[in-house]
């Protein structure tokens, strides 16, 4: 550990304080036009965003990384324009800053209001996709919060980049550029140190691994809103005659649409009354597609081309062309089965019964419940949330994707006339 | 530490997860008429708590604890009484599970809505005041929450015996009694494995010192609401003519009405411009009622009587008949000495300048700001929130006074007729 971290952290954390505090006096017109000024500097330094990207590509060929992970590292012209448009599409979101979230007098005359105010400084950590960066600083910008962003090594480059041309047309606005920070070492002996700071962040979010969370929920004193991925089930009620084609489309739309989202489905529990009809047609169109099903004793005898499950499979998140197929005996059995081994992300019913979709929705402890649709429209853009910072898997302040609202707190307004107690 | 610690937390944790699921199908009807019951059981049972009590008396006189804290720890016919009314109170309530937060339509007809639901599991720790168990079991079982209660050890007697009259009644309406669990040893080596039950438990609210509340955090994997206690302020601005008696009123009100509660006022800063007249006159009418004042050098030639303030002392929060004065430049000046010495809880301003008083609320980081109103509205129950489970000095998911809505989450409920993305 480099001796200097610890007033490198400090720093970073007391000026990203200060910028707070001016951030939060802006108006929404400064902050979405700083917001378009970032746009258009994307755009305009396509080519040398490119080419700080391409010598993060290089080094992660050299390092022989998956090629899926270089996808998703690498950025295009298309990609470029495509954050450009993100940064913009949240500069025109309604202000989520100064809303009255409730407003009453008191019988003693005393006006009460409850207003939304930024949260104040956030730390972001986050995986190798540099559009990332630019989405979560516009989120906090907008939002007037100051970001300190810790992205992936691989995207080192290309994030060091699009925060300078942040902070340009911070600077063009008069903003102090401390509103953005960007961690300038990849050296893992500063998370703990940045962990510590609750005097200057009020705010850590940890996208990425299990394990990154785990270490950041046990070295954090700043709250910490998780960013578990998801282990999502779809339940095939009984009474699902007359809508089994939806059930095919929506556990393969759900699977294949995009396998490595967190809220692809893993794991498919039919009711038995319909397993003998259902479960086989499913897992056939499943299979044919490349998917590897793995079933409970019940569900081998339904479709014998299936693996045997262990019991690992059940807490798993795949992420991959592999799905868990177990057979229940009542909408109880699945729902105790979803609230044990899933991860409380998002878990769907398929029905026509009315009152097994509201005991489902009442029951499963999940922060997206979906009733006939697929898991995968758990997502704040298909919620109209605009762009997300995250998909809380907590409880606490937001759960489910969040969108620039969810980066507010509020503030008790109290106005009297001379009001004693 | 005994080694059944382990299995005896982890099941405390496990059998209310349990009982949670079963109270969030309740009907409020239920749970308030649970309420009602227990609020009759405790006027049926008040000799029974006495004499609990009495055991508690008795051990904190052998044990020579300060007289005040004694007074906090006895219970009366009278405070029993109020318990009882609490719980009824609470009973009263809006039922605060169950209400749509927003719902609306997609454009793709999927029908999107953000419902109110219980948290889960509350882990809750106080000081000795036995009331507080009571109010805290009414305000989760309102909420539909379970609850794990650690309350001060002076307090042991009396509280499992509020537990049990607690128990018998959820038994009574068929609840689970592990709704309400009671920490049965008064043993510290319990608390670090109570804040790792993050399966089993969503929340910890601590309320007590400030030493508990660090341990709390440092141990805890479970997300925290930390209730500080208040440093808190009142800026006597340089526009206050005609509002001299108000200005005098309010900072005698705030520093004696209750000195020892979070909402008292700490500390006095007096514009320049004002001071000669107002300071010497404030300061006198403290000392009349006995208070200490501590003054920085310019407040001390206005005011000769005063102490000398440390620097200690501006971030100090007394409890007792102590303030701290000092004279400011300018409202800037002001809020700066604020937001870098306060505790973020209850800051006040005193003027009938308009841009003075809205600067003052955007810029000060505190959870209650007060316009020419005494600090001491900060509550709940002022707030009109009921009954309050604490005050968040945090800024995610509560801030200020907590009531029985500040224990619920929300879920996404997503209803579609088939979608798929």
């Amino acid at each position: 550990m480099s001796s200097d971290w610890p007033a490198y952290v400090q720093n970073l954390g007391k000026s990203a304080r200060r910028a707070s505090q001016q951030l939060a006096t802006l108006t929404d017109a400064v902050r979405s036009r700083t917001l378009r000024t970032i746009a258009a500097a994307l755009r305009d330094q396509t080519a040398a965003l490119l080419a700080e990207n391409a010598k993060d590509i290089e080094a992660a060929k050299q390092a022989e990384l998956a090629a899926p992970l270089i996808a998703r590292l690498q950025l295009t012209e298309k990609k470029v324009a495509a954050m450009a448009e993100g940064v913009e599409q949240i500069a025109a979101q309604v202000d989520p800053v100064g809303q009255t979230i409730e407003g009453y007098n008191r019988p003693n005359g005393l006006r009460i209001e409850k207003r939304r105010v930024p949260l104040g400084v956030v730390l972001f950590f986050y995986e190798s996709r540099p559009n990332v960066t630019s989405d979560a600083a516009a989120l906090c910008i907008k939002s007037g919060n100051a970001i300190i962003l810790r992205g992936g090594k691989e995207a080192f480059h290309s994030n060091r980049k699009i925060v300078q041309i942040v902070a340009d047309a911070l600077k063009a606005s008069e903003i102090d550029p401390a509103a953005v920070q960007f961690v300038e070492s990849t050296d893992r002996t500063l998370v703990p140190l940045l962990l510590k700071q609750d005097k200057y962040i009020d705010l850590v979010i940890p996208r990425g691994g299990e394990s990154l969370i785990r270490l950041v929920v046990k070295e954090s004193t700043i709250p910490v809103l998780k960013h578990f991925t998801g282990n999502c089930h779809i339940y095939v009620d009984k009474a699902t005659a007359g809508m089994e084609q939806q059930v095919v489309d929506i556990c393969l739309n759900a699977k294949l649409s995009y396998t490595a989202a967190c809220n692809a489905v893993e794991h498919l529990l039919f009711h038995k009354d319909v397993a003998p009809a259902l479960l086989p047609k499913v897992c056939a169109a499943l299979a044919a597609k490349g998917v590897e099903i793995r079933g409970d004793d019940r569900a081998r005898s339904l479709f014998t081309a299936a693996k045997a499950a262990t019991p690992e499979d059940w807490d798993t998140e795949y992420l991959a062309l592999i799905a868990g197929v177990k057979v229940v005996d009542s909408l109880d059995e699945a729902v105790a089965h979803i609230n044990e081994h899933g991860s409380h992300h998002t878990d769907a019913i398929l029905t026509t019964d009315l009152s097994a979709a509201n005991r489902f929705v009442q029951q499963v402890d999940s922060a997206s419940v979906m009733i006939n649709s697929s898991t995968r429209f758990a997502d704040g853009g298909e919620y109209g949330l605009g762009a997300e910072i995250g998909i809380s898997t907590d409880k606490m302040h937001a759960r489910g994707p969040m969108g620039a609202m969810d980066l507010t707190t509020y503030k008790w307004v109290v106005t009297g006339a001379g009001h004693v107690r």
